[in-house]
């Protein structure tokens, strides 16, 4: 292991360009994922004849199924939110972080600090939402909730779409964390 | 910032024992939580006189809840399995890496690496089994999924303290995250 950094003066070696592009692009894809998946949930929206009563003699109503029906969905809008907000910031402080020379390390621990904090917070949304849609989904014979997806057919298409779109946030957020990691870590050998 | 890393030969003040000691001492709570809530998931099982048809004339019949009915608990069974077992072994690991005097930037990396994927997968796990938990708890109305709690109160325990310790497991692995990112980060200056 050397025992020199070398960047006193010239941060290329410990912290090169392609790093510092590649979060930039990550952050960018991030504003990009999340404001998508944000735009899906919230205009899940559909309206449907369904049956008022479950015992004879059946009374049909229009019924709506939105997001703002399930606190689960309402925690995933509030964790895709926040990630796009986040991502706009973070990747505004790396293009700042790429026009100057240096790039502190204290600022790329700060970064892998709130990046697995909100990797966190997005995970457990888009588990929450996937649980919800697939009891949707699927039902449980077990619990008796019944299935809504034969129904509100596109409303569910909505939600998966969301839930997809919030795992891959999740993802692109533990990506950003290996790799400021990795920049660390090429800074400190 | 400083051009040297003081690790050549001696790594105490890049790598201290007491990072490495709070290391070694977050993967052992880690196990301790993660094995308590999957013992406590486990033993969640409870057998009620339920209806058996939801119109008269009711029969009653004993109806077992048990975690398996729930491919979110199940889940949530499964991540906290794996989190046990790489606890355990990270624990050894950095039990060795406190008897040996070099502790390797490498090392500290891949740790970080594994740390957040387990940290996503915990954290989906805890969202997934906290949903269906909340659903059991709650029901929800709109889509007419009754709460289970009422009648099922002990297995509800159970599921709610396998949440709540999932999450702390979750908790724990964003700190060691951040811990061996503030190792890296000591080391780089």
């Amino acid at each position: 292991m050397a025992g020199t950094v070398e960047d006193s003066g010239n941060t290329a070696p410990s912290s090169p360009a392609g790093l510092r592009g590649a979060d930039l692009a990550l952050r960018v894809l991030l504003f990009a994922v999340s404001l998508s998946g944000l735009v899906v949930l919230v205009t899940a929206k559909q309206t449907e004849m369904v049956p008022l009563v479950l015992t004879p003699p059946f009374r049909f109503g229009p019924v709506p199924a939105q997001f703002k029906d399930s606190p689960a969905l309402i925690y995933l809008l509030v964790a895709l939110c926040m990630t796009s907000l986040y991502s706009l910031l973070t990747a505004a402080t790396s293009v700042k972080s790429m026009s100057s020379s240096a790039s502190c390390a204290k600022g790329i621990f700060v970064l892998i600090l709130l990046d697995v904090v909100y990797a966190g917070i997005m995970a457990s949304a888009t588990g929450t939402a996937g649980a919800v849609a697939w009891v949707g989904l699927k039902g449980n014979s077990h619990t008796r909730w019944n299935k809504i997806c034969n129904i509100y057919g596109k409303f569910c298409r909505h939600i998966g779409s969301a839930t997809c779109l919030g795992l891959i946030a999740s993802i692109i957020l533990v990506l950003l964390v290996v790799l400021n990691a990795y920049s660390l870590y090429r800074r400190s050998r």
